[in-house]
């Protein structure tokens, strides 16, 4: 499409009060964005559409805010995608509401594929997230995409992990402009996923994350995806309502257990009860895809856990052994501990530590705290 | 009935190769213990009674060995159970081999109450025996009578939260003989339950705990309960046995999750992923039970954990509440770590300590650990 052919679209994203469900019906009606904004007024408002919103749609006004919009959205090396495209996500174009445009930031080809979505607890143990990097990693291996949406916790450990992945890639979705870096902390995996995945929003650029775009953005992340993992949800989690609009949608739901006094817990083990499929392993979610899509993925020779851990420890110094034997992958211990426990000289601990993060098998966490990965 | 009345019974169990599952053909066939002892031995054999079975039948020398046993029995205060009787477990007349006779010490009115099997591993995770004490107890008190195998581990975790329980019984299902106490440690419980509650055993008296007892015992474990809970089970444990055993019976399997990277997980993690209920709480348990049943529990007014914690936080001193804050239910603390962490002297921290294990709030672990106990 020409650029010029999406600013019809762009002025229905940015003609207020117009969400994606009345946008699409409108759509369905008069056939184009063209078709509605030269649509009279009585007609319109045949369609139940607000009188402030009819107003503003037969004003015209939106379309020239669009020409800006237009503007800003190439500076960005953005694309646009609206729902009649072939890259535009087929299932999500299932859903009763989908967002008839979307901006995308990275490879848009990424969007037509499988895609399997992580969310979870933005306060993680670490427990969650080393289950979050390990399954998304490991479906990301087989050519699934992995979704989610670009918070902290949980849904940064899903994109880290299938960003580790050789063939797989990830998409974050947005609940604010895609022009908007939301959290800061999360700057450097925005970049990595600009780069080697794909960013998506259907919010206009500059849009605040305000927290009922999240809602709105939820529907997308389980929208284009075959299924949904959830990693850790407290009680009154977000990730929750992601999961229960996959239930709704036909997705399939799938949760990760845990300790049940461990408050993230809670709603992991509480979807299992509702009938999410439990999963330990990337084996539990494959197996549940249609047969079809299983066709189509990386196959690979699967090294049990226990097997790939063994391997590690082989290939470890004489300093490094005992040291990687101290550590736990749920519990981190401090470098103190470390040091007391293994009766070496804080230098030596320090530098078999490095040496052991360099090797991809041991992880610092802040307060000089560290971890086993988990293999 | 007369105590002379059970050496038939007796002589059956004491019979070399006689199984429960033959024992009990032969009781429908011959309709008592006197009647296959009289039995000729083309008759016997006609039932595809092994011969040296037969053969160790038509001698009648088990009679007599039943005769010694008996004086045994009634020396150890032991009672027996047909399963003529109306004392003996309705549930487990039910399975295709019941042990037609049962060795009873303590309260056999136990046995036709209704039970809730609870089992798992040997060697479990602080979290896993305060799961099972949790839930153990918490059974007990709406007056389901909790039973297990008498093992280290989880099933004494069960039969400890029961025993603390004000309304509810216990049930000590052994494998080996009834005046045999396996494992060692188990002794104190062992008694305990002697007193409040029942042990049974379907073992002649001083059977040795040997391997393949204990498949034999598990069937009685879930063939005799409503249902079975697991807690914590490795991959190839004894206690997946009894799930499956509960499963062919027709009892409700369930299952308390726990972290995936934890070896005991595997166990409840699989049964889950195999249709066992996923269960946090004692209603989990409840609510799957039949109407009737569920019409006969005591009623409780229904605390929530949280408000338990927040109950007992208030009443503590103001060298208790700090301290307690620093204790976790899963991981075990070291009281050096208390004593730095607290900021407060040695001996300051362990009167405070003892004052909370005296509360019951806390609990010490052997080298000195100290954990919350779950509320």
């Amino acid at each position: 499409m020409h650029p010029d052919d999406y600013v019809g679209w762009l002025a229905l994203a940015l003609t207020p009060g117009l969400g994606a469900r009345t946008a699409g019906k409108l759509l369905r009606e008069f056939g184009t964005p063209d078709g509605i904004f030269n649509a009279s007024l009585t007609s319109l408002e045949g369609q139940r559409v607000p009188a402030a919103v009819a107003q503003a749609l037969h004003s015209k006004r939106p379309l020239s805010d669009a020409a800006k919009e237009l503007a800003q959205v190439q500076a960005a090396g953005c694309r646009l995608l609206t729902w009649d495209e072939p890259e535009y996500p087929a299932r999500l174009r299932e859903i009763y509401d989908p967002p008839p445009l979307l901006y995308v930031i990275g490879k848009v080809e990424l969007l037509s594929k499988h895609v399997i979505s992580m969310v979870g607890a933005r306060r993680p143990t670490p427990y969650g997230n080393q289950m979050a990097e390990r399954l998304s990693k490991d479906l990301a291996d087989r050519g699934l995409v992995i979704a989610s949406g670009l918070a902290r916790g949980i849904d940064a450990s899903a994109h880290r992990g299938a960003l580790a992945s050789s063939s797989g890639g990830t998409i974050g979705i947005l609940g604010c402009g895609i022009d908007v870096v939301y959290p800061k902390e999360n700057k450097k995996i925005f970049q990595e996923i600009e780069q080697h995945g794909a960013i998506v929003s259907e919010f206009p650029m500059g849009t605040f994350p305000a927290p009922q775009n999240f809602p709105i953005r939820n529907r997308i992340i389980s929208g284009m995806a075959l299924g949904v993992v959830v990693v850790e949800a407290a009680q009154y989690s977000g990730s929750l309502i992601t999961a229960r609009l996959g239930m709704e949608f036909g997705r399939e739901v799938f949760a990760v257990p845990g300790n049940a006094t461990q408050p993230t817990s809670f709603g992991p083990n509480q979807l299992i009860k509702q009938g999410a499929k439990l999963v330990t392993s990337w084996e539990d979610v494959v197996e549940e895809l249609p047969t079809p899509v299983r066709a189509e993925l990386v196959p690979v020779e699967n090294i049990p856990s226990e097997e790939r851990a063994a391997l590690v420890e082989e290939n470890l110094g004489p300093i490094e052994r005992p040291l990687y034997a101290l550590l736990g992958v749920d519990e981190a211990r401090q470098i103190d501990d470390l040091v007391e426990l293994s009766g070496l000289s804080s230098s030596e601990v320090l530098a078999a530590l490095f040496d052991l993060e360099l090797k991809g098998v041991v992880r610092q966490l802040p307060g000089k705290q560290f971890l086993k990965v988990l293999l």
